[in-house]
């Protein structure tokens, strides 16, 4: 599985990074490739002050080794190699009309000290965090999340959208990071699957990535907006932070295992506002947007 | 102790906040008394948009019941009652040559069920964290805090700056929150010492805050400063944010024990920028208070 889904997530980096640049048409994606000491690395690519795009990464990495202490705990196993591989990205686009999104697709597997393979798995998903509320918008991104569900017997979009659900969510807060997508982690063989459905659902959702924000971007992203609006998706980036650096195993995994911290970080928007106990006033935009937050709906 | 303790931190907080505005002139601390369900609550002041101080609490809070079983596993206690108050400061300055200071006196009781006292300790500290490094300020500060330790047999200044040092890292960066100050806690009764030793040394520890703090702001905030310091000044926020949320016990212990969360969060700066891969300059300004964090001094 790794050499196919690798060589898959490097075509795609290109792709991805190479369509939000002629969205763009002013910034451009730099490079950074990084070598993890105990073994393996990564190719970060950032954007950053474009005419679109106020700050984004769309890294893959690819790394081994002795499987870290702190995983060994969290996965509750001894004494293991592992190789984990992915994609991700999250991108903040300067317009608070256009919604901020992340992805990630990963492929994990771990080894025993033959070098036998003991387990494998796929994990990842896509989810969109607004500022402003088009429910066409959320309805696009689930219905491209859902088409491709539906096209792989391995996927189930009811229980990846309820598990973006539960996870991208500021339990401090009591309320969704922003509108969900899918979520799913753990994703191994069974009887009636095999690693390559999982492959195959995995690439067909990666491959739909730019379909599902795409779109959303060309419509929101020439539309006026003022700097009450601009300050609303500063603060509400705020709240991207605070889940981030919270509640985001990825995040903390990365932070407390010695990751490359440039990279785990680039997540981060690039300005952002806490104003004490603020509240939007009720009745407005941004009062609609903190409803729905506070009460996940199934957009189809 | 409880109540000679809380009653002094009530009076504190007024000395604090009036002493604040008055070097501001602009703006005042607007007062919430918040009421915790399960017993107990506390009055948060906030200033914001002053004309030195951009955003800041000065919060005092008394609060008591059940152990939370969180706060049971930390404390690897059983079911037992508690009580805990005290004084939680932090503010952040406009101008970016001011440094944000925090401070935190705390006083804790633990009780069996026939409400017999089991445990009981004082701890808290001050810690500086200035933009631009003015060695004198920091000298300053620390001269306060070892005087106030020196007249007290129980305190160590020694002791008690090595533990700020190393708590208030940013273990993922490699480098310090700020220049340090004091940091204690589990500080009880001894032979050699009693409770009310303790007692004494925290009142006047925090009794001295504002002569630690206040003749920096008084020195730095009509100092002239422009965009890129203000925008070093945004970036070095973010730093501290990393800090509270990602490694500091008592945001993460009141997120998780259900705290009041504006309370808790009003020590997140005003305006915050991340960078992707930011370094100062060699030689500047910038680059010389990145290299004290890394290597933190003895300043006395």
């Amino acid at each position: 599985m790794k050499e196919p889904f690798y060589n898959f997530i490097k075509t795609l980096q290109d792709t991805i990074t190479q369509k939000l640049e002629r969205i763009d048409g002013q910034a451009v994606f730099k490079e950074d490739r990084w070598v993890r000491e105990e073994g393996g690395g990564g190719f970060s690519r950032v954007i950053e002050n474009g005419a679109v795009f106020e700050k984004g990464g769309v890294n893959i990495s690819a790394v081994h080794g002795p499987l870290p202490p702190a995983m060994q705990a969290y996965f509750k196993v001894g004494d293991l190699d592992f190789y984990a591989t992915g994609l991700s990205l999250v991108i903040h686009p300067l317009n608070p009309m256009v919604p901020t999104v992340h992805a990630n697709f990963r492929y994990f597997e771990m080894y025993d000290k033959a070098a036998k393979v003991v387990d494998s798995w796929f994990g990842g998903g896509l989810d969109l965090t607004p500022y402003y509320l088009f429910e066409e918008d959320a309805l696009h991104f689930h219905t491209v999340c859902k088409a491709v569900c539906d096209r792989h017997a391995v996927a189930s979009y009811a229980a990846f959208k309820e598990k973006c659900d539960s996870y991208f969510h500021n339990t401090h807060r009591g309320e969704a990071r922003g509108v969900g997508g899918l979520f799913y982690d753990y994703c191994k063989a069974t009887p009636a699957h095999s690693m390559q459905d999982w492959l195959d659902f995995q690439m067909d959702m990666a491959s739909h990535f730019l379909d599902a924000y795409v779109p959303i971007v060309e419509k929101r992203k020439t539309l006026p907006s003022n700097a009450a609006q601009r300050e609303w998706q500063e603060i509400r980036r705020g709240r991207y932070v605070e889940f981030n650096l919270v509640h985001d195993k990825g995040t903390l995994f990365g932070l407390k295992t010695n990751g490359r911290i440039e990279s785990i970080l680039m997540s981060l928007p690039p300005r952002v506002q806490w104003r004490y106990d603020h509240h939007p006033v009720a009745g407005s935009e941004e009062a609609k947007l903190v409803h729905i937050l506070e009460n996940p709906v199934n957009w189809l």
